[in-house]
């Protein structure tokens, strides 16, 4: 995805610091506080424009959510939606998804979600790719215990890359999808990219993979 | 795939006890003495008609395989294709998949192959699909340490069974093709059915799975 610089976007997001936090390191440990109840944590590593993020919100009072997304240009977008919809159980992190370990506790998330994660076909920037064993450690870290990653992608290697690293974690496949659409999963929350891609054809892979017990 | 009474079988397949072994049983732990030779042990469970086994003895004579097919009227097709070949490094066994452990020895097997198994969509059939956890338990038994299976099928069901039943026994998930015709994958050796089900614009499914260390 191209881009475009957005001149107005770091006035906009400084702005709305009770949507995007400011300073989320200070949060560590401290969600709950922030929420201002005991809700279970779900975070989006990758969140884009947040339509995903913000529908789950919705759906779900009673969960948590923190949309996590470095790419500035799209941050504000998410956080438009989440300007109009105004949700108490949405929070915007503009921050990078290889440090979470600085933003989230031990055991302080429930659950993570990947969603059209960026695929990073070469084998050289196999690091970079949100699945990718060094992203695990800090999933885990974060997670509660035996904490999952719903992960969905319409790209066949990530894919098949996402399965073979999960398991060699020694995470548990719990459930795989390989025509998510064509499939008996109920309430599936579309992201933007999601639908584009689907309304041409593409296939929609989903897993949800969990960590072992300690 | 409906199969047919064929009233000479039994006779046949007694008639070539060279090729299809007539006492398995008797060779537990002793197969190498049957080969003649020290080579790995492949074996094929749910052989059909034979064409993957034979043309797999064909191209690896280092290697010796062994074809499982409980179904007498392709075990009999098979045998035709062994008897037309000659192969020094092929057996047939015309004995239930099941019970393997009745016919190989610990460790007395270097991999695994499924070719498109029997699906068993039915959840109450579940028992009977060769990746349930009671057929992981034989091929785990037979195999070499850390041995590997090598599925695949057009299946999707089956394939995403798959993929959980292998990591909930504590498989590691070595590899995935989801698109194996459209892969890199070098030296695919198709079954009679691949051919025709990938003919028709079937997608095979590939996943390379191993036991974990004891």
């Amino acid at each position: 995805m191209r881009l475009r610089n957005k001149p107005g976007a770091p006035a906009k997001i400084a702005n709305y610091p009770q949507y995007v936090v400011d300073t989320p390191e200070k949060w560590q440990g401290r969600w709950k506080e922030r929420f201002g109840n005991n809700n279970p944590i779900h975070i989006e590593v990758g969140t884009g424009k947040g339509r995903f993020v913000t529908e789950m919100a919705k759906l779900h009072p009673e969960i948590n959510y923190i949309g996590i997304e470095l790419q500035m240009s799209v941050v504000v977008v998410a956080l438009d939606k989440l300007i109009a919809e105004d949700l108490p159980n949405l929070q915007l992190l503009h921050v990078n998804g290889g440090a979470l370990t600085q933003y989230f506790a031990k055991g302080e998330v429930s659950q993570v979600y990947l969603n059209f994660s960026d695929p990073w076909p070469k084998t050289k920037h196999e690091k970079r790719r949100l699945m990718y064993h060094d992203f695990l450690v800090g999933y885990e870290e974060i997670l509660i215990p035996q904490g999952e990653i719903h992960f969905k992608t319409d790209n066949q290697g990530l894919f098949e890359y996402s399965l073979h690293s999960f398991s060699k974690y020694g995470m548990l496949i719990e459930k795989v999808w390989l025509n998510l659409h064509e499939s008996d999963f109920e309430g599936n929350v579309m992201t933007e990219y999601e639908e584009k891609f689907s309304n041409r054809g593409q296939r929609i892979y989903r897993v949800v993979a969990s960590f072992p017990k300690k």
